[in-house]
């Protein structure tokens, strides 16, 4: 008996008449602190694509602007093929929740291109981090946050840990982490647009301080496609991220996601809200 | 007399009867070599909802995705607040125009989110480039590349010039760069999404190979509210562009646009078509 994986539940999305309508249910497994992890929002967004009918070969970009918050319960999403060229399609997506008066309201929108990749030359011009192999680094404890979401990644930090004290003392905003599916799970891509929303706020680490903040909008690009995806298989990725600028209520943060053999698999970025 | 700045003419929208739908021109002075410069398109899509009689805040991000080549001629931009928070809002746009059987067909898609921004804790950690200043830079000379936008910029390579001979010699994919309007114009959020797009394809300086290639996808935040961008005037800004990942077709490439005085206002990817 295989058991389906809980991020499989969360994924999980009936068709409806209308093509490229989709129906689904918030995972209580996937909760963050008030609505949904918002890495799994963006793979909720990516699977719609992928089950669209009229998908054109693999997912080069996907931005995920998180709207308004998201609640426990029924959802409807929209996929939307607005432009297919030869060899690139166009995607723009719509998630949306029945309000009081059982009219639908756009939580989330978010754009996707889908592309049929050709072998081509290749190159890094990212260094891969110097870092000790996962099983010679802790996995993090994740103690009574009672953020459910935490309990089904195998984090591993390396550098930039959460800060355990709130003492203001912070002086740079970088994490290095090992990470994977807590129940092993083979990567694919809405895993992968998942974990690049995994780095937690780096207001947080720069300052020492637990300041309110939330990502905004979240745009993730595909270095790999579902060969090199499958040669990761339940394998660890060596996640990098760093905040950039910090001004009045927004930062940005970058992330870079390599395979344990060292592929830059991912690149990342995203805007989020801070306070104070 | 004061004459319109080309760039505002390339901008010019007249709204329509409906709400948020605009009509525009293709610009002849901003033009590149099949199509507008994206940065141009990118500007219209941000100016659209500039314009828009129902707009909360100031820019905070931007996502254009190029879905097809904009023909020379009228076009069509309709911007639609989704969604207005207390603080934020949410937009999509797009630019459409009308095909053979005077139907509008879909070329551009866009997000933009909006924010009232208060002041809070400022940081950059992304360290300023220490280089010569603006006056001790050779502006580039333009030549008989029949690029017209290139004429309408005040370019001056540090580094990471476009290569002279496409002998396959790259061996990095940085460039440094100080750039402005070549017809003075005080910079404001149009100017800077447009600047944003400004960086010629990594993929020629890594390989120094001048290949076919073409944004796909740019994503701009802006860190910068109008006060700061009426600070930098009609002044120089510091550009730099670095490639990250180029797999199978397609590369990212990073930018950040810092003001002369070293404010980075500006941080910018996109993801890029190449062959071969």
């Amino acid at each position: 008996m295989t058991a389906t994986h809980n991020f499989d539940k969360a994924l999980a999305l009936t068709p409806g008449t209308q093509r490229g309508h989709f129906a689904g249910t918030t995972s209580p497994d996937y909760w963050n602190m008030v609505g949904p992890f918002g890495g799994t929002t963006a793979a909720i967004v990516l699977q719609s694509v992928l089950l669209h009918p009229e998908l054109l070969g693999a997912p080069i970009a996907i931005t995920v602007n998180y709207a308004s918050a998201i609640e426990r319960g029924a959802f409807e999403v929209q996929a939307t093929p607005v432009r297919t060229n030869r060899s690139t399609q166009h995607w723009t997506i719509h998630i949306t929740q029945a309000d009081a008066n059982g009219e639908q309201q756009v939580n989330t929108t978010a754009t996707v291109v889908t592309a049929a990749r050709r072998e081509t030359w290749r190159a890094s011009d990212i260094p891969v981090p110097q870092v000790p192999p996962p099983a010679e680094v802790a996995r993090m404890g994740i103690g009574p946050s009672g953020v459910a979401w935490l309990n089904h990644y195998d984090m591993r930090p390396i550098s930039g840990h959460v800060p355990t004290k709130w003492d203001g003392s912070g002086d740079h905003s970088e994490t290095r982490i090992w990470l994977r599916d807590a129940e092993p799970r083979a990567l694919d891509f809405a895993s992968l647009a998942s974990m690049s929303d995994m780095f937690y706020p780096r207001v947080w680490l720069r300052r020492a301080k637990h300041v309110p903040a939330g990502t905004v909008s979240i745009t993730t690009y595909f270095h790999a496609g579902k060969a090199e995806l499958a040669e990761v298989g339940t394998g660890y990725l060596l996640g990098r991220a760093t905040g950039q600028r910090f001004h009045n209520g927004f930062f940005d943060q970058a992330a870079q996601l390599w395979s344990e053999a060292g592929e830059l698999l991912a690149t990342s970025n995203q805007i989020v809200y801070f306070k104070e």
